[in-house]
């Protein structure tokens, strides 16, 4: 049984499950990289950091799954006081399921090269009939 | 003519106009809150933040119209050093507008009362035929 | 005379005003960063940004002068949906000052090359005698 | 034997080391805040983001120790997809060592319930002579 606030959060929508499953997938990776880009990052805090994106996403509502991965290309263990950088959007590779009623969204971010730029897009979107 | 950095995201989507709208539009709303919750706020700069933050939206991609409204009835005039606030999302109240294609959305942020959280919900979504 | 909110704070310090306006000035340059790193910019926003950010910094305690000039050298006219980029550490040049009782701190933040790092330092620090 | 970016850094630098020390510090208090103010948060996450915070902050220069403590008064666990809040400044208790030559600051951010604020300050601030 649904609770009383999903149902309440269900009155301000009239639209398909698979748009709802859409707009909710949209607000979780605009949230990563608006909340997280910025961190101070190198090799030592880098795998802590993934994980707390990833479970801070998990506490989102309808998130099912999420992956985050951060680009180590760039990074090198700490020598001095300087040795690190902040994360930047092009750096993060996610990957997150939303599932709402019958829609299924796979989305991910990461950055493409063509695009110079650090595309969020839809892996798979699927419905139940 | 859509130029080509447009056609190469748009091959990274294989869904609906709507569908793609209603992502846009849950990335534009997630950037706001996680981008801007936090900002120092009085009276002082309550006006000057909501334009900066419109503006940033209206960057992004598909946004056609952005309104941003900031609740000022916590904000006091700024007498001693420690009289301002931060920015918190129940006090966002924003409406934009995302157009893709055939698609357009009109998805909103606002603290919904009965829920104690700030909902981000459609306020329209229309397709054309 | 000091209101009541600001004595109390002084209670939390057992230090020398120019100890404690260097504090204060460490917490408005990580504020900057932190809280704006992110933000979607192309040449239509990045006035508007800054006007907010220094609007914002002034608002916090101790804070007399706030000047923040964002690096237009990447920033293009949008003439495509994609043709934006996000704030970075390295396109801030900030220079602030507080002023704790006897003592006043001009404190920057600026990209230095040789260090392929955005610093933030004094530009001057003096106590009234 | 200091490194070159850290006697680069110096360079910009003419004051005592400990007021250096409590600028290093105020930049760190306000990287933590401005960074982290904003996620969602829920018992199942809040151990993970403290980890997070405490790792993000011993990256920085000068860092000796951090320790993050968020309230967990207001969290419970997670039975509704609407179950969960978002990260406040006044959930925030921290602790973080910084030492800069002979120099050293113990300093602190916690909701000061006299002031309703969540103030940074020193516990403790110390030169070797």
């Amino acid at each position: 049984m649904r609770n009383s606030r999903e149902a309440k959060a269900d009155s301000y929508f009239s639209c398909s499950d698979s748009e709802r499953a859409a707009f909710e997938a949209g607000i979780k990776l605009g949230t990563i990289y608006h909340q997280f880009v910025g961190v101070p990052l190198s090799i030592e805090n880098v795998g802590t950091l993934e994980k707390a994106i990833e479970a801070g996403s998990k506490v989102q509502p309808f998130v099912e799954e999420v992956k985050v991965r951060i680009d180590r290309s760039m990074l090198k263990k700490k020598r001095g006081e300087y040795d690190y950088i902040s994360l930047t959007g092009d750096m993060l590779d996610v990957t997150l399921t939303v599932k709402y009623k019958t829609a299924t969204v796979q989305a991910s971010m990461k950055y493409v090269k063509d695009m110079n730029y650090p595309l969020m897009f839809f892996k798979k979107l699927t419905v139940e009939r």
